[in-house]
């Protein structure tokens, strides 16, 4: 490997891209720690800001834990029901937004605001992106458990300084993704939110500068 | 096709991964057209909160609009180097930490946060999901890049609203990368940064909730 790629490998590359899901319909079957770990890899290799490395990433296994996460969707999803009106809510009632009791595992994935790795380089003028490199990680991870047959829900209707609180992390910890993770019930190509009407796709479409 | 991936796909995956590079240093060939129109496929394919897909991709063209962009790193940079001492400041004053000089084309990335794509679907509680959904599309760009030959160098030196004002975007429009593009000088499996003895790379370790 030379770090060049062929026409077969992009064509498939973009398959991956295009079944690439938020899954929230999963089997409850255990997943192998060997394909996890395999997924895991997927951070280490992500870009981050100055070399920084700001990715934390807790493996929310104990009952506890799993429950308090749940118990956050639940109220949180509940608010936001209360926020839409006719049609919309009852669409969004129906809606099936997280696979938090079935998939076998949880991952709360923060970005440490506070680490000194990188020495600031990139992050004084723009200290968001510290928080965008734990989202490249987290889009490769999604990328390579799909390549593994896994399937990846991002939950984010949860409050996060609850979360936060519930799981005991350091204070300079923020959230940026809790992350559903397991076999998916089905495979498809297009969005569960288009399949039920929520909302379609559009093309993009370059802009040019003036 | 039908979803499911081989055991050579994968290896090739975790290949590109290892061999993106945050890119500076750059050829000045002028990029095909058709190929950097698969590789802006990759937004339209990209994960977004509520399939809200809040990214706006400005191609910054002119003559004008690039010497704005360059002269803002430049100051941008100039100001991150004062707040260095000794071998660090002698280090990073010998950094080459963008491209746009060289780079055929660069690209504003921005976030429409007022956006009414996706009725606010899972941005009610975390609203900086939106801003996520544009950093894991230009994460898919980046790969798909990559896979076609192209290296991507992502600029956060930079004042960003300064850089707003100089594109005269929609105040709703918040900056979340600014990219070069264009054939890389050289392939690499290792970070520039790492190379320049600036940081080193760890590997990423779960953590057990308890």
């Amino acid at each position: 490997m030379n770090g060049t790629f062929s026409d077969s490998f992009r064509a498939d590359l973009r398959d991956l891209m295009r079944w690439r899901r938020d899954v929230r319909r999963f089997r409850t079957d255990p997943i192998e720690a060997a394909v996890l770990n395999r997924c895991l890899d997927a951070f280490s290799l992500a870009p981050s800001v100055g070399l920084s490395q700001p990715w934390r990433v807790i493996k929310v296994t104990s009952d506890q834990a799993r429950a308090a996460a749940i118990a956050n969707f639940m109220a949180a999803n509940s608010d936001a029901l209360a926020g839409y009106c006719d049609e919309k809510a009852r669409l969004y009632a129906g809606l099936k937004l997280s696979g938090m009791c079935e998939a076998p595992i949880h991952l709360a994935v923060f970005c440490d605001d506070a680490t000194t790795k990188g020495t600031q380089l990139g992050a004084r003028t723009m200290p968001e992106t510290r928080a965008y490199s734990v989202v490249s990680a987290i889009t490769q991870f999604w990328l390579l458990a799909r390549a593994e047959g896994l399937g990846v829900g991002w939950v984010s209707i949860l409050d996060p300084a609850r979360l936060c609180q519930d799981l005991q992390v350091s204070p300079d910890w923020r959230l940026i993704g809790y992350l559903c993770v397991g076999l998916p019930e089905t495979l498809d190509d297009t969005p569960e939110l288009e399949r039920a009407g929520w909302e379609i796709r559009d093309n993009t479409l370059w802009m040019e500068s003036r």
